[in-house]
């Protein structure tokens, strides 16, 4: 067995989604690329739950964060950034690079953003442009609540940008359903292709705001990707990345041929094995638990060790790749990523290295409980 | 035989790449990836010729021109564009997004950048920050005197800011001999990779201006780049395309085998076949010869032929993919890429397809005289 990643992206990527990559390149202007960039593009907005168009962009998931803000803003505008993570912070730095005027609404990281604070400070702010969002925080395993932000923001004029990059495929996200006006993703999470592409999709209310501000950035205006789009055959402004596009190509149809619901149902089911298994292990969950993340289990480091021998070990003697924790959370937490394509056979892996590592570190573990705890959730 | 791509990029990838894709995608901040990026960036430097490192950016040619520029702008800053395709327009256009004062030197598209006219324009404007040139413009076939500006450059202050995109790898480009302090490149042009990645290198001078700049962009910030690529392990500051850099990185091997002055030589010989096979068979050379691109060479299309006619059978009968005109040039030339893996064999398939469709279309033409320069140009 390859080493086993189980990171929060990017996912390890099934052979046949990898295989799609052999196809030789093509004229990414001509008549059969185009095609597939559309069928790409469509798939995408049907996993989004939108009517509306989907864009891939060549970059990573912060390449989409930065598209989402730069097509919008004019200087000294009002944003309201959610901030209860890496990712949320990474959206207030955007909103300051590109001469925005951040309003940042801090939650502490592992907590899920407070509805009512939001909306107090939308009331006492009247001319926020946008608010931006983490719906799932990759940096400390929260889930944030997107449907409900989005249904008082249905009394607010301001852009609702929601960044869906490590849930979308994994967790509920309904871009039109939850009146999300720009929503973002990743190639490299929940839907399992290999990193280096992001998707956006814009609502027509977006869409004004976009065609009448300046883009303050060149290879990410939006303006020039709709144009592009619309030709016949479909394009993209710049050389895209064609071998990726094949690959998140196939990575969309497995998602259709699994069903997004069934694959939710099975990010949930893994994070809840997961949730019970270090629990069953003595470990300590790090985010509020009704909040934790369906993707992405936020744990604290067993007491008495460090992250580098923790995780070093385990990478090591027993092949699993866990992620550790960010700025200062870093030495503190660890995180197991359970996107993309991950089953009872990952997990059981991950957990039985868990174990013997802390057996080994010479924690008073009964072997095999966290295993059955990840049995018994998925024979349920 | 598949399709034949003879496009000015992206080009042909060959199996071996294309293959290094399919290892699974590993921790891009961990060990194993680390030794990946930091061998690509160096086997990259040297291509480039440079003693400095080099970056590797998760977007294509255009994310790397917009890094050049958009890392050391202040607003209004004074940056002579060469100007003779479009892409030394395009380097306009970013310098105008980002709130620089665009000088630019227009030429005639078809013809070379004139250094009397660059030394004059410098002469006139001794604050110009940075002079931006394409070293060879995809759109027209020219080859702009890289060299001899940066002697030019020698005298004044300005950053020299290269784009060298279609010509790393097949045309000769010597970063630190010619003074560049800035130069970037693409993965999909002559060093066969796919599409989707570009590098950037900078001199110690450029680095000074970046460093004392606030960054206009977030996703492509430099000091960033620099930054986490100083870690232990290299780290990209965003999630990199893994498998894109896998596939690089045995391009560059690739090129190391053949080794570079070879490759050079190579691509010069398929610029020279290419131009006196379609002379021989009655069609007229875009510009100016003794400018003419090694990589790319830009044709007149044949009198009284649509570009849609000629090379929509050339594409639909013949199995080859030529490229159009950009902009006003489109319907009037057709170009015909000879980059990254191309060799006899290709452009005897390339040249073959021409020969036959102007024989359907009319053209009073001798079967095998284009051909035969071909092979005459190889076996010499």
């Amino acid at each position: 067995m390859d080493q086993l990643l189980m990171i929060p992206g990017p996912t390890g990527v099934s052979q046949r989604v990898l295989k799609a990559m052999l196809k030789n390149i093509v004229n990414h202007r001509g008549e059969e690329f185009g095609k597939i960039l559309e069928e790409t593009s469509e798939i995408m907005s049907k996993i989004f739950k939108t009517k509306n168009e989907s864009y891939i962009l060549t970059g990573s998931g912060t390449a989409a964060m930065e598209a989402a803000l730069a097509n919008i803003l004019e200087e000294g505008d009002k944003i309201l950034n959610i901030v209860n993570g890496k990712f949320g912070e990474r959206f207030m730095q955007i909103t300051t690079t590109f001469g925005g005027n951040s309003i940042p609404l801090k939650f502490e990281w592992g907590k899920a953003a407070d509805i009512e604070k939001i909306k107090e400070t939308l009331e006492e702010n009247e001319d926020i442009k946008a608010v931006t969002v983490v719906h799932n925080e990759t940096s400390t395993g929260v889930k944030n609540p997107i449907k409900e932000i989005g249904k008082i923001l249905n009394n607010h004029e301001a852009l609702y940008i929601v960044d869906a990059v490590s849930s979308l495929g994994g967790d509920k996200v309904e871009v039109d359903n939850y009146g999300i006006d720009i929503c973002i993703t990743g190639s490299q999470k929940c839907l399992a292709a290999p990193p280096g592409l992001s998707a956006i999709t814009l609502s027509d209310e977006a869409w004004d705001v976009v065609e009448s501000t300046d883009s303050k950035t060149y290879y990410l205006d939006l303006k020039k990707y709709r144009e592009s789009k619309s030709l016949k055959p479909p394009e993209t402004p710049y050389t895209p990345s064609v071998s990726l596009i094949y690959a998140l190509n196939e990575a969309l149809k497995v998602v259709e041929e699994e069903g997004l619901e069934n694959r939710i149902k099975r990010h949930k089911m893994a994070a809840i094995a997961t949730r019970k298994a270090v629990k069953a292990l003595g470990l300590e969950i790090f985010p509020d638990e009704e909040v934790s993340s369906n993707t992405v289990t936020a744990i604290h480091l067993p007491k008495g060790t460090s992250d580098k021998e923790f995780r070093g070990l385990i990478r090591k003697k027993y092949g699993v790749e866990l992620a550790g924790g960010q700025d200062h959370l870093k030495g503190k937490i660890f995180r197991i990523g359970h996107m993309g394509n991950v089953t009872q056979r990952e997990l059981t892996v991950t957990i039985s290295a868990i174990e013997l590592a802390l057996k080994e570190l010479g924690f008073d573990i009964e072997l095999g409980k966290g295993v059955s705890k990840i049995l018994e959730v998925f024979s349920s």
